[in-house]
């Protein structure tokens, strides 16, 4: 696997005009991210570089606090999400994300180390927006900033009931666990 | 403990413009909510209204679906969080708040039921944006809406990081007591 500085701007391939197109229409579908409207997401996407990433790099390191922040919206292509410190040993696939799904969106928020690994599964085009990107959208562009920010926000709340979810399992688990513990250690 | 509908509007009582102002400089504070500015902070809290809740009231219920969607920024006293989905028996403190916390931004940026119940354990002076008061300040003020977004979604963020860490601690857990188990029914 090849590490790839973020943010490195490559020049448009073709096709990929039209994938920008399509990353606008992602971007407005309503339950996707909400309240955009298509001129609104374009001019989301004019802040954002198209970048093809080729197949099993890892564009996005976990741990890593160096890189500057950005989020990528995957328009073509496979991404894993994957995390090495569940089991300190060998990586554990967190999520396998295809067109239409936003990486990065954590780190783009806050300044803190990545808190998982993207690698791409296939030769991948994304469409990136970096926090500087993010930081010029919302002074030239507040309403636009301010819905795009709204849909992020969301997203974000969604994983986070997700993991509530999985929180509560866990605690039912060991739950049951426990139970299960005091009963064969006092046979 | 009573009852009272989210987003019902109290006139300020005496002392809320000094606690507005402390709204503003908590909005404003680095670190806390980044990125905005005194000024913005106060147009923030200009779209916010302060409500007084006495003490031992439950103002987001678990579950809730029916609430159109508020966050609480409390300026004075105490709010206890709770969850009776873990041991679905009796309720279990996720964290105490105090002043400069925020409530219910999770609720506020999507619309599935309340994840977990907030109730006040002393008399609560709070300043409420509601879903409708965001969507007016991301109209008429997308600057200052923009950026508080931003600063919601980097709360959500970090309280993500937070959860991806208790769940890694409980998947150790587990993976300690499964080993426990194997070994105790071998023996």
């Amino acid at each position: 696997m090849a590490d790839t500085p973020p943010g490195s701007a490559n020049p448009p391939a073709a096709g990929t005009n039209a994938a920008f197109e399509r990353a606008a229409e992602w971007l407005a579908a309503p339950g996707a991210l909400v309240d955009l409207t298509l001129p609104e997401a374009r001019i989301v996407t004019s802040y954002m570089t198209p970048r093809l990433i080729a197949a099993d790099t890892t564009f996005i390191r976990e741990g890593d606090a160096t890189d500057e922040g950005f989020m990528a919206l995957i328009l073509d292509g496979e991404v894993v999400v994957e995390s090495i410190t569940v089991s300190r040993t060998q990586p554990v696939t967190i999520s396998v994300l295809g067109p239409g799904s936003l990486v990065g969106e954590v780190g783009l928020v806050d300044k803190e180390p990545r808190s998982a690994s993207c690698t791409t599964s296939a030769d991948t085009l994304c469409a990136i927006l970096t926090r500087q990107g993010l930081a010029a959208l919302i002074a030239n562009e507040p309403s636009a900033g301010a819905k795009l920010m709204l849909s992020i926000a969301a997203r974000l709340a969604e994983r986070l009931r997700d993991n509530a979810r999985k929180l509560r399992l866990y605690a039912k688990l060991a739950k049951a666990m426990q139970q299960e513990l005091e009963y064969s250690t006092r046979t």
